[in-house]
């Protein structure tokens, strides 16, 4: 409500009568309407939800507060009918989540209006979590890890990928998770040379370490977490591998703080990574900001001249990948405070604990 | 490969240099990669798959006859780049999956190009199956079933709307599916009035009958089936009505076969359902297609003027909701033959079948 107040003041001080929301996270990011295929318009001085039979009801009473219209026609084009009839004439659109044809149907339908493409508008008040907001990725961390710890020891020879992946699965919504933040990755010995290997049917073998990624949604909020575990069998290569990544991740994360640009932090466990020799094997960026999406603002890459602000909360994930060999991320996710930052996840990741 | 080829000779025919395929599924459609985050280019004479870093390697062994170009820079300016090289005059994207932000960045970086939106061309051949995609929706339609009946004698009081869901998902994956084809509804009671009621914590109670909306991916592919179970102390209203439902089922997927026109099909269920007095009470469409994407073509509803053809896949799913008291849907999936059509989905749906 706060930042759907900011943005009706935002509009008129730009002199734009209306700001269409056609991403689905950012309408309910401002309203905590939770259906889908639905599209927000905001003016000045009113809400419009254009949303369809199937969710009237529930937006009734999620949101009464809102006008609610139900489309009987396309939706696209029920919103032009409210457009010309509310006189609409400078209208933002987001330019990053509407398509080429929404675009040129409001164009030719709305005679005179201008269509003016915006973008990272309401993704930017998102960047920084408020503290109901960090109370629930902080549950959805701790669910995830709750799974993962109770499925631990099913890590062993004979289980499949996907065994794991569907046990892990079902223990994230024991645990009180809505479901899993994305499809979990379960990727056994070389395959986890790719760094979003598709989770198989392929059987662990005996001295294959597991790298698994995974996160658990709690009210719309998720997490997103990666471990590998490995028998007391594994190579002196592999044990080195993990070892630079884990410092890196380390040195990485006790740099974050308020005003550190976001790139700087990026080359820290770059630069580590390719000192050691490795730098052609970690292709990503070091990690992504993470709430009502797995993937959202801040960008933590070589590129991103994003600055660190407090209640930013973000993943830190450097890995190393060896085609036909195999690969070592680990990911936590921290937030960053006043003075540094807070991590706000805790599995063992010292090479001595991570034994399966 | 051979809507590639045909799609090919369709940009030579229409003096197109390059068609860019944005939509993910229709990149998988065409090509069979599993990634996300990428984008095809089509030109009459190569294929140009740009993907980032995660996805390089699974991309070389999927598909080793399509070039894999690693974007360095984003997506879209390494796909400029491209078409600046290749001298792209003329080129076709996806109106309905390009982003507004996407399309001006190629117009405004490509000195010249006529970027010229088409829409729906993939999804038409999407839309009549080859009889290797029915085989792998009737998995996923096995599937589905086979976790549906494993847990039925788990709806009882008690339980709640989540445990269901959750039990169901962990059914289906045990069953071979990938993971459920969409978010799972089971609406207890009058939470079956919303069409697409969110799964909540909330208990069963003994009278309640359980709408329950599931399906399973299986290689991609996907079901979608509706059921509704209740215990022996029904009202005389929920077994009028829901007779009602199933009978309007019933005669609507009785009169598909090729040549018939989707309303037509759409008015039959809902002809019936008015005259019985509930047309306020069935919102929605009769049907969608289904197949890689859980909502495709054919669109089945009051307004489509499509045309049925063998090879359709689509679910038909009449429902009558009232608010605060509850719902009923029931949904079959048809594929369309020669001269009639095969219901695909086989579970028991008789008043007297669906007693739990």
């Amino acid at each position: 409500m706060e930042n759907l107040n900011e943005l009706k003041g935002k509009l008129t001080r730009d002199g734009v009568d209306g700001f269409l929301i056609t991403n689905e996270i950012n309408i309910h990011y401002l309203t905590n309407f939770t259906g889908s295929e639905s599209i927000l318009l905001i003016t000045p001085d009113n809400n419009y939800l254009f949303t369809d039979f199937r969710y009237v009801e529930q937006a009734q009473q999620d949101i009464p507060w809102i006008n609610i219209i139900e489309r009987k026609v396309s939706l696209i084009r029920t919103i032009c009918g409210k457009l010309k009839q509310l006189h609409i004439k400078k209208l933002y659109i987001e330019s990053l989540h509407l398509t080429v044809n929404q675009y040129y149907e409001i164009k030719d339908t709305v005679k005179g209006i201008h269509v003016l493409p915006v973008q990272g508008i309401v993704e930017k008040y998102r960047k920084r979590k408020t503290r109901e907001e960090i109370k629930k990725i902080q549950q959805a961390i701790d669910i995830a890890e709750k799974a993962y710890n109770n499925i631990r020891k099913k890590i062993r020879a004979g289980f499949s990928e996907k065994n794991l992946a569907d046990v892990l699965e079902f223990e994230i919504r024991n645990q009180g998770g809505e479901r899993s933040s994305f499809e979990i990755i379960c990727a056994a010995g070389s395959h986890a040379s790719k760094p979003h290997a598709h989770t198989t049917d392929r059987q662990i073998q005996d001295n294959d370490s597991v790298l698994t990624d995974w996160g658990a949604r709690f009210q719309f909020y998720n997490s997103d977490l990666t471990r590998v575990t490995f028998t007391d069998k594994i190579s002196q290569k592999l044990r080195e591998i993990y070892q630079i990544v884990l410092d890196a991740q380390c040195f990485a994360i006790d740099k974050v703080k308020p005003g550190r640009i976001a790139k700087d932090i990026d080359s820290i466990a770059r630069s580590y990574i390719e000192k050691k020799g490795f730098g052609k094997c970690f292709g990503h960026g070091l990690g992504h900001g993470i709430g009502l999406e797995v993937h959202e603002g801040p960008v933590i890459n070589k590129r991103s001249k994003e600055i660190l602000e407090e209640g930013m909360v973000f993943t830190v994930e450097p890995g190393i990948y060896i085609p036909e060999w195999g690969g070592v991320r680990i990911e936590d996710i921290v937030l960053v405070t006043a003075d540094s930052c807070n991590i706000l996840s805790h599995l063992p990741k010292k090479i001595t604990d991570v034994y399966r």
